[in-house]
């Protein structure tokens, strides 16, 4: 049970991004040189990211990576799910999932709350927050 | 981000060995057929737990498997565990790993609560307590 490492490449990508003066681009190679990260795999996680609407890439020179979204409107628990898809601990929390046992079935009652209280934590300071704590905040 | 299968298979075990009379051995094809589980593949998941000293088996007609430990001493927290070794939700949070951001890592610190929050829900009912209100509980 781990977050992919497509998802924890995404959330510092997202930091990175989020420690910008609005609206300013960042180049793959210093996202993957700041966050120490490899640039070929930073860069599929940045196509994930850009389908999901939470960033957009521009070539050149003056290009890069940067936000589509507010960083105070965003939390680690929607990058995930951005990455991911809708977060299940267990098949039987996905939507549409059938089982004639969940009613009565306990285990499924735990695995319920702990996903939520997961997602409670996951869903608790926005990126905004993240980087204004961040010691290694670039101020424009 | 998702228990694995072996996980969830180890779970409902436990769950229907807890609920049988103390000292008492179910056959696999028996748990497999109430859980609607493949053998072969409960059979891999039985050898781990006993690996783990969770379960015991016995050949023949009168073995199978038994619990080795008391349905009020274990939680799903635990046999997760067993499966798939100490919980880390991200390599950071795992023993031993080094990072010399993570003083400082807000995504760290929040990471560790969510996997926090989780366990402290996966850790709260005991095997007893979830046999015993599982409506198909085995009366001896």
């Amino acid at each position: 049970m781990q977050l992919t490492r497509q998802s924890e490449y995404a959330i510092r990508t997202m930091l990175e991004l989020s420690m910008l003066p609005e609206g300013e681009f960042m180049q793959s190679r210093t996202i993957a040189a700041r966050q120490e990260l490899p640039e070929q795999f930073l860069n599929k996680t940045v196509q994930i990211l850009a389908r999901s609407g939470l960033v957009e890439t521009r070539r050149g020179m003056q290009g890069g990576i940067r936000l589509t979204v507010k960083p105070g409107e965003i939390t680690i628990a929607d990058v995930v799910a951005a990455v991911e898809g809708k977060i299940a601990l267990n098949p039987c929390l996905a939507d549409g999932y059938h089982c004639a046992n969940q009613p009565a079935c306990r285990v499924h009652g735990i695995l319920k709350r702990a996903q939520a209280a997961m997602l409670a934590e996951l869903g608790k300071e926005t990126f905004a927050e993240l980087a204004g704590e961040d010691e290694n905040r670039i101020t424009s």
